[in-house]
């Protein structure tokens, strides 16, 4: 696409769509070819856009995967709302986490791989997850506690379990192609129902940190 | 390294101490560069090899992968055969996986991390992926089943769920830096435990297949 051509694309568009479409572009590349083997000019091409006009949106690959986590954050932030606004809260909350594991598409988790396997070696990248992770578990440890219905229901403990198990149906969703999605996200609803029921057995000991 | 010193070193040991010193480089290098920033001369530098001596071993990092998982098979192997010779072959099985995901290094988590990320792209590394899956999900099945205490343990529900926290686990290790992973490992154990004895709440519906 030429930058005359870019400039009419913006003039049709908000910037914000224009955003929106370089970060789809930037999920299927980096899902394809993973992280190393994209390059700038890449994303830009998956774009149709000039390499010029890309870099005022995104000026790293850094800085698009920072943009992928942080729509992905948000949202994260509406179905929260949701729940929120739901006259019951823990069967929002069940089939909310429920949806969003069925659904999620198999570009989406492996992009979600290549973000932890990237940050094992870009700090960057790795202060992003750490703070992601750091939030993350904050919400469900709160969560857990304001939904629990019987005082047996160890937060920290239910979320030192539900914490892994989430990820491992995301890396299932992107590593396995015969992976039975629906089958572990049952085991995890019934798991997290019985957790905030008190009728987990948790491991003894002192309380569970993460 | 020369070529004469790297016949030098081979005459000292054996082709498969040879065999297992490349391994160590590879998941080195592996690890710490990933799979597509990583080259045959990498590796070979890393193993202290000439690339010629290198290329006698493993014609591609493709081979590298494969002897990786080989490995990984091998060793789950032996900790199979210790937990068959043991008279409780239950307390075996818990304390052997407790250990495996406690002990299991950085680099080692970080390696089957990357390995999950290329089987999305990479399709002879898929193929080994699902295999080395499938032989898990049979050798767990079958096992859980041996030990079972109750009738309300179910297998497949079981493995459908402590297969996606095995891997949540490995995540966590490789890619969040405060991961408790001995508290991961302590509510495994305590849902393995709870599993067997049919004191699980499993989701309703069909028997789970994955």
């Amino acid at each position: 696409m030429t930058v005359a051509a870019d400039r009419r694309a913006e003039a049709r568009g908000d910037p914000s769509a224009r955003r929106a479409h370089i970060l789809d572009a930037a999920e299927a590349c980096f899902a394809r070819n993973g992280f190393h083997r994209t390059t700038m000019q890449d994303l830009a091409r998956e774009a149709a856009m000039s390499p010029g006009n890309f870099y005022r949106y995104f000026e790293s690959k850094e800085a698009l995967v920072v943009g992928l986590v942080e729509r992905e954050r948000e949202r994260g932030t509406l179905l929260v709302a949701q729940m929120e606004g739901s006259g019951n809260r823990r069967g929002a909350l069940l089939s909310i986490i429920a949806r969003y594991f069925v659904s999620i598409t198999r570009e989406a988790a492996i992009l979600r791989v290549e973000i932890w396997s990237e940050s094992t070696r870009n700090p960057a990248i790795a202060a992003l997850t750490a703070r992601t992770e750091a939030e993350s578990r904050d919400w469900f440890v709160t969560t857990f506690a304001a939904l629990a219905t019987a005082p047996d229901c160890d937060p920290a403990a239910l979320y030192a379990l539900v914490a892994p198990l989430m990820r491992g149906i995301v890396v299932g969703r992107a590593a396995l192609p015969d992976f039975d999605v629906t089958a572990a996200v049952a085991q995890l609803h019934a798991l997290l129902d019985a957790g905030l029921d008190g009728r987990l057995p948790y491991a003894p000991g002192p309380r569970a940190k993460s």
